[in-house]
């Protein structure tokens, strides 16, 4: 989107000289601040705002950027004259597309099928336009153009365009680029990420978002991005589940927004729910350099907002730093007696400038500072503009942040004032200064982060393939532990099992799996099975077996005359293991996400689960692990020998290459799988697979799926 | 505290002309409002600021209040000059007491003995002064005195209160009642707590506090104040705990805050974290009425915004409204057609405030409705201030809230000050007005919550008192197993249990106990008693007891020789019981704190405890019970019947009752406690008692040292 950023001549195809007409408004937001060429084009020719009209954008031939304001119905027509003049970039600020009705949405692929057949760029439609404050070029119908800035922001709602635009205008908070995203029949949030990722003007991402067009995509494109700017996100609206039925816990668990929380984490998105937090961030982050770790010190010329400071601080996952003797020397010697010279930084209600200047060099020269917060309260001598300038000077030179809080109201205006001209991000609530520092502190982490890829593992992809189709011609969508062989062909390992239908199929399976063994009979009337003596447990021998087969074929059916007995299930006893989930679902947004847990009650009651979109890599395999609250009972709480997490985590990658391979997979579960000591390994006890339903040609892999979308523009 | 802030006469000792000083700045505050009598004391005479000064207060007698600015040694002579002169409401404003060292701590005791002599309601010292609004009286540091207003407010900080009331300067937030508690040497949060909540010029009560003086009387006061109006306090600061060694899992899992959340919230206090909170929520309860549900309606003129503002509203609790058919078909009759109807109700971009009337007056009318967030983006055709007036007009007349959200900056500038003008609650971000209507709706729900005290039983406290001496005269300050009597004492079943030294007692001890039994050696040398065969399972008979006693006695000194043997001790055998764990520690604020939870990897692991101040009543002790996240597992999920909840609410009132009852007790804990199906009661297994270390007559029990508190005052 470089080009259309940089256009150096725009058309405006709908432009009019009739205030009230979305055409008017372009052409005037244009006019104010553009210093490019401006083509305005009516049918009716003339002059409008003192320039030459043109009666076609062919008339002029091709423009860097093309604004359309045209009523719908016409602007395929359009957008294929602009493609014919050789026009690549189109924003479409006009309404009635597929935000309307059927009919709209007609005129909506009509313009991402002319828009693919012209290589053509298309923000829009139904969108307020785009902004790049650089150029000076307002493309938009917000009459004003935005302060410069550092913050590019693209946004799925025209609304909170206007909202943000106009208290940044209060605020003073200055934006480089800006992308109404409108209805993204073209160019969507990946294009987006991708065009502020390489924009040098941007040193901070924002985005407003409702829904993602292309899940994995947006994965690629936000790893890559967040590795260079911090990038900040607002998801908002609930999405709706797949509207299959969900039938294992897996599927129970994972709420409507576990993908977007378990993407946006995996992707070092910087996830904020609302807008205060997202201007407070990107403040600090636009405007600061990182803190090399999470130590903070507070100055303040006051004992209670100091406290209250801390309090938040160490809630937020900073720490107070330690101040070195020297520095706490220096204070002393400098400060007056009863300040406190210990973090926080006490310089009494009486400080001035100098005095804050003095307080603040120290502490910035104090190796374990890695930031500062700097307090000002009102107080009745307090020369709040030359407290500022202090900071301002020093906010300047220094590689450490320094965030302002002046806590106070009308005598700290003017202070307020000079802060937001000089750039230097001031909160007026010492939480907010504190919660901006927490996300510097978190960028710095997430910029160091490694995407490894997902590691490569033999796999007997054949065997699988050949399952699922044959349950597919079948017509059975749950596949359950007669599919034990799709574990073994990725190299999972299961607990012995075996199905048998005859007593000596049964001897020679139980001396095949070995003892101590549980024998279940199989028959799909009986649910209850230990009610009819259909479960036997810890079967020792051949005989043992022999006897328990017989006793199940000739009472079960006294019991139970009307079932039907299949066979009986062998299953090798297990003991001492710890049992945990591994399961997948299919997320609309997103493909296949895993969940991870400790199985019972761990995942029943208490929801203690951790999502991942997959593919998945070692690492965001290990923090599926770690990331649960109960983690530590895999590690040996309570006396208890450490599990065997390596092979977890070996199982959780091959199922998440499994869910990769075979997208036709809607639902997947182990559960329970058993985990034994470290070293002893991990054994699938019981799995469950659910295919979707549906026409086969329904089911795009996600990787076709974004193909798809990428091709259009 | 009526009579001080409703003084009709102030004198200020220590009066002066000389700017610079305090004496100056008290006299010019009260200068510039106040229309009672103003009487300067300064001993030099003459006349302060055109009023002629006496040398002494006895010179002029007594005045209903006296503010005291003089250096701290000499302030006691004059607090007791004020006392002989009949003065019985003192403020003072000068520091160098208990807060700078020894001697000040010293001067500090005179004022509360002279206080206590002449009934003297002393507020201070060191700290900013007090504030009325309503009849104009600014007896205090602070220059301007603040907007009349609905909201009372008490800082443990003068900073924080400097820092306010500059902040509702600029915001038009009003207040009724500040008082700057200072040292809290007589006057503390208890005092204002009650003064505030009969002052009928206050509908909010809010405070700052550090820390709590008399934690029992702060939750009587509380309770009280909190059926009457909303009390929103901000506690800050970590406070220590005990410095008592902690024994138990009890006292390892209370943080130095869990007592501070568990008395607010069972005394009804609104507890925020920061300022802004503070604001937002006390403008709100201050101005509005109270829903009575928590079903909400939006409206909005942009689709973006009512999302976020929708997903706000569920996240915290809230629900949206389903408006009735009739609501629907009216605004789809009033509104255009492209508006939306449902809750959020867009009334479009271009919403005149004629639209919002429409809109909002059919939405008020909805029985469906219990509040209304009226939410306004700048957009280029709308009238902010026409729109604004729109919601003053009904905020005036309706019985149900409206909290508006005008979410934008420069276009807002008027409207802001409107609705400040007017009295309208307004957030920025609707995310605050949204928090804000939950406090609304939360209040309402302690409005009507109940206070039943703690139930009484008929309990032998001879015998607990007796144990207790014992174990002092013996020097013993924990007391285990062999001190079940307690709970037997109190009412409280213990499993059977006994601790013998000879073979016939065992074997006599068994039969009564009943079978089967678990038998352990005693002794204090052994810690691994299965190691040297010092425990025996499942003793079915007689026999088998002797056989296992006799089994012990001649083979465990074999591989222990060195070890003392003390006997035996016998424990029913229990099975399919629950084990949780019912604890209390002593809380340095606050007195005997209960805490509950489930046993074993819940308490350890998960943490997931409650914790109450004791005396608890029924609908505390309850609260306890159902509080912990895993309580389901109580009710019987995953199929197990559910447990005997009765059974531990009857012995966590009990427990609450022999805490109350001996504070000497420091810490104690049933872990666990067996508890068995509904209506098969529950069973302690394991207690432990600490008894607080020092002389008794450190042992105050905590109505005790209410009363020593109280009774200064």
């Amino acid at each position: 989107m470089h080009d259309m950023f940089n256009a150096k001549s725009v058309a405006v195809i709908g432009a009019s000289e009739t205030k009230g007409k979305i055409g008017y408004d372009i052409m005037k937001s244009l006019l104010n601040y553009y210093k490019g060429e401006i083509v305005p084009v009516n049918p009716k020719g003339g002059k409008i705002h003192g320039l030459p009209a043109y009666t076609s954008i062919k008339e002029h031939g091709p423009v860097d950027l093309a604004v359309i304001t045209i009523p719908s119905h016409i602007i395929p027509a359009t957008v294929e004259e602009c493609g014919e003049t050789g026009i690549k970039n189109i924003v479409v600020i006009s309404a009635g597309f597929k935000e309307v009705d059927e009919e709209g949405a007609k005129l909506e692929n009509q313009l991402v099928e002319i828009s693919k057949k012209y290589g053509i760029k298309l923000v829009g439609p139904n969108c307020l336009g785009i902004m790049n404050t650089y150029n000076n070029m307002n493309a938009s119908f917000s009459s004003d153009i935005a302060h410069k800035g550092k913050i590019s922001f693209m946004t799925q709602s025209g609304a909170i365009m206007a909202a943000i635009l106009d208290y940044a205008d209060k605020k003073n908070i200055g934006f480089s680029r800006i992308v109404s995203l409108g209805n993204k029949a073209v160019i969507n949030e990946n294009d987006c990420m991708k065009d502020f990722m390489e924009d040098e003007n941007t040193n901070v991402i924002t985005a407003y978002l409702e829904g993602i067009v292309d899940g994995q995509g947006f994965i690629e494109a936000s790893k890559k991005a967040s590795k260079k700017k911090p990038v900040l996100v607002i998801k908002s609206g609930r999405t709706s589940k797949g509207s299959e039925a969900v039938s294992s816990h897996t599927g129970t668990i994972a709420g409507s927004d576990s993908a977007y929380e378990a993407a946006f984490s995996q992707c070092g998105i910087i996830r904020v729910n609302s807008l205060d937090e997202l201007m407070d961030y990107s403040s600090a982050l636009a405007l600061s350099p990182l803190p090399k770790g999470n130590k903070i010190a507070i100055i303040t010329n006051a004992g209670g907002p100091a406290i209250m400071t801390t309090d938040v601080a160490i809630r937020k996952g900073l720490e107070l730093a330690q101040l070195t003797c020297e520095t706490r020397q220096t204070l002393k010697d400098g400060l007056p007696e009863t300040a406190s010279v210990k973090n926080p930084v006490d310089v009494l209600g009486d400080a001035s400038p100098e005095r804050y200047a003095f307080a603040l060099e120290t502490i910035l020269e104090d190796p374990n500072v890695d930031g500062v917060i700097y307090l000002v309260t009102p107080q009745s001598v307090t020369d709040a503009e030359g407290i500022a300038q202090v900071a301002i000077e020093h906010a300047k030179k220094s590689e450490k942040p320094i965030l302002c809080s002046f806590f106070g109201g009308t005598s700290f205006e003017g202070a307020e004032k000079l802060l937001a001209e000089e750039q230097v991000p001031n909160y007026l609530y010492p939480k907010r200064a504190v919660k901006s520092m927490k996300k510097l502190y978190d960028y710095s982490i997430i910029k160091e982060q490694e995407y490894p890829k997902a590691p490569e593992f033999n796999v007997d992809k054949v065997t699988v393939k050949n399952i699922i189709e044959d349950a597919k011609e079948k017509g059975m969508h749950t596949l359950g532990l007669e599919s034990f062989d799709i574990l073994k062909a990725y190299g999972i390992p299961t607990v012995g099992t075996a199905i048998t239908t005859t007593v000596e199929d049964t001897v020679k399976a139980a001396e095949e799996i070995g003892y101590p063994l549980v024998m279940k009979i199989v028959s799909p009337q009986i649910s209850h099975k230990s009610d009819v003596g259909g479960i036997k447990l810890n079967l020792n021998n051949a005989d043992e077996v022999r006897a328990a087969y017989e006793d199940m074929m000739e009472n079960i059916p006294k019991k139970e005359p009307e079932a039907t007995l299949e066979g009986v299930q062998l299953q090798k006893m297990l003991s001492g293991g710890t049992e945990v989930i591994i399961g997948m679902v299919q997320d609309p947004a997103f493909g296949p996400m895993l969940m991870f847990g400790l199985g019972g009650i761990y995942v029943e009651v208490l929801k203690d689960v951790k999502f991942a979109i997959a593919p998945v890599n070692d690492i965001e395999a290990e923090e599926m692990i770690s990331g649960i609250k109960t983690h530590e009972l895999l590690e040996g709480a309570r006396g208890d020998n450490p599990k065997d997490v390596e092979a977890i985590l070996d199982i959780i990658l091959r199922i998440s290459k499994l869910v990769t391979d075979f997208p036709e997979i809607n639902e997947f579960e182990i559960n329970p799988l058993m985990v034994f000591d470290e070293g002893e390994g991990a054994l699938a006890v019981d799995m469950r697979l659910m295919l979707k339903e549906g026409k086969s040609s329904d089911l795009l892999q996600p990787s076709e799926r974004s193909m798809k979308l990428k091709s259009s523009h």
